[in-house]
């Protein structure tokens, strides 16, 4: 079986798309990964994720090693088993909730003491410590542990801080490849780091092509730089990556914000964004997003967005999902949930296939144009 | 089309076993029906509801016409439509939850006048309002409108009370014959009341006869004699009712009532507990009901309940539904919710198949010792 391994079968300008092949199935790419913080993709069972058209799910180190703790799903046969779910899964490295929701108590060279949110109970993250967790918890893809560079920094603060991150790439590497058994059917991803800085992510890119990974992630974006500033930075960051390898866009993002990826050669994402908006009555639709909520749809007998084939679409009117959100409902979480999922995946399919028949500028184009016109009605 | 046949297929002492046929679809008896409160059997698609056996649901007047109103629904397309939901939907008539959410104005031989626990907004609901009620919401079988007695009550206000019930099931009659179009398609039901006294359930009977409905309820029971004075109710409540009409047992129950009241002869049952108990971490099983949340489960392999074959116990261990109940997961409802359902339909199943196999003595018994046992473990 193969361990890892990427296969680009179309370009067009800067975007590709290709195949992720590893042991537990191929990753489709560009690829969006729902995001299972708690081994758990939100109000929605796995079978139905899977059916959305997700080949892969991200899992949460920082949130899955405080509860339940990375020993119990190792003793409960790893993530996979314990959520029901045999494809891949990538793990991040917990660096970056550790810092947002964590209560830090020390930050050092070795690594992060913090407070756990849930309990205050007192846990230590170093790149050891990351790798040893995404081990336990069986990821087939384990993301280096660093840290996400706060927005905005100046750009001493931003060498600083992805100089230390290089520093923790490397540990996390021997960390890894120290898991002999679960280095051979895993693969590393570096993360880039250097905020908004082009020569820092080139000097970041240098350290992590040193260290050698199976991916390479661009970190630090989506920190509230905005679309155009983020754009911006992905014009340089993403081609300096080497090209033979996927690139991962963390915790990207906004439909808009994907086909501007796409575009610059991204290869990979993950957001909470379709699942949360599920939760929060908003459900994306290729005119844009609507708030189910409002008024004007409690009579809509109109599915949340006409012509979407998601079982969502197939059954329901955005009338009865507007009832559902307003009272609470479980349901209605389950039902916006899996729509917003299906529309993500679509929307990921149509930037494949607009990329494999040489039609991607048009494609994105006319996507664009109705998503943000219909955004502004 | 038939549009209300009942045919009994076996008896085994009091207790029998047959189909209710409508439109919609068959009923099996004894029949289990989740409750669907606002249009959703909470934290279920109804596709999972109807793969867990139930073969009709059963909505709640007074929450729908207050949310999202009945009319609304009507224009909707009606409750199946809604709810996505084409099998045979039972309704109540609002009178129990109106007494017991609603913040009641008056009370008059018209009917109650009550404040939406909701808004505040005004509401009169009569016989008459609650036929046309579940008119709009397109029931299959509608509940006469009546008072369920409160607990305790003495003789003469319980006396009092179902007369004025007695009334108004007669002016339900007239009601739900009004609207013609909707009587060809659909079936009333009568309420027996009573409270516990013998004489009182004789003369509800007899009123009720002289009306003519489709089936027979007893109401006024589960609200807090406890499972003995039930049983001792039933006893001679359930032999008055015609032999050849279905009798339900409004609002019960917990297995063990379940199983002596088809006993006693009943063969329709509604109850929130399966729902209520899921979303709570009350789990069933054949050896009583577990508490997932109990530290005890939290590297349990065994599924919810060993030898189950409900969706959640195919897939999922007590470790696994432990750790998202207690993290507040949504999927957590929806598993749990999923094997309670499946938990209910099983065991009717279990009695249908005793009461035809001529062995409901023996299976009943065999049932009742390992629940309890297991209950008190």
């Amino acid at each position: 079986m193969t361990r890892f391994a990427f296969a680009i079968a179309a370009r067009d300008g800067a975007a590709r798309s290709g195949t992720i092949c590893m042991r537990r199935g191929d990753i489709r790419t560009p690829a969006f990964m729902p995001v299972g913080t708690a081994a758990t993709v939100k109000a929605m069972k796995p079978e139905a994720v899977a059916a959305s058209g997700a080949d892969i799910l991200l899992g949460n180190t920082y949130h899955l090693m405080l509860r339940p703790g990375a020993e119990r799903v190792a003793r409960l046969g790893g993530l996979h088993r314990f959520m029901n779910w045999d494809r891949p899964i990538l793990t991040d490295s917990g660096g970056y909730q550790v810092m947002s929701l964590g209560d830090l108590t020390r930050k050092t060279e070795e690594g992060v003491r913090f407070k756990s949110h849930l309990d205050g109970s007192a846990h230590m993250l170093t790149p050891e410590r990351s790798m040893e967790v995404q081990r336990l918890l069986g990821a087939d893809i384990v993301m280096a542990f660093d840290e996400c560079t706060p927005f905005p920094a100046t750009e001493q603060q931003a060498a600083d801080s992805m100089e230390r991150s290089m520093r923790w790439a490397a540990r996390s590497r021997v960390g890894f490849d120290c898991g002999e058994a679960h280095a051979e059917r895993a693969a590393l991803f570096g993360i880039q780091q250097g905020s908004m800085f082009e020569r820092l992510r080139q000097r970041s890119t240098n350290a992590l092509l040193e260290i050698g990974f199976d991916g390479y992630a661009i970190g630090g974006l989506a920190v509230g730089e905005g679309h155009d500033a983020m754009c911006g930075v992905l014009d340089y960051a993403t081609s300096m990556l080497p090209a033979d390898r996927p690139r991962y866009l963390m915790g990207v993002g906004k439909p808009d914000d994907l086909v501007e990826a796409v575009r610059r050669g991204i290869d990979m994402f993950d957001c909470v964004l379709p699942t949360r908006s599920g939760r929060t009555g908003q459900a994306f639709t290729a005119d844009g997003p609507i708030n189910i909520r409002n008024a004007r749809f409690a009579e809509d007998r109109e599915p949340l967005e006409p012509g979407c084939e998601c079982p969502t679409c197939a059954h329901y009117s955005r009338g009865y999902v507007h009832h559902l959100v307003r009272a609470g409902e479980i349901l209605g979480a389950m039902l916006m949930t899996e729509h917003n999922l299906c529309f993500y995946q679509r929307l990921l399919q149509g930037l494949r296939d607009a990329i494999r028949e040489q039609r991607f500028d048009a494609h994105a184009a006319a996507f664009l144009d109705r998503y943000r016109r219909g955004s502004k009605a």
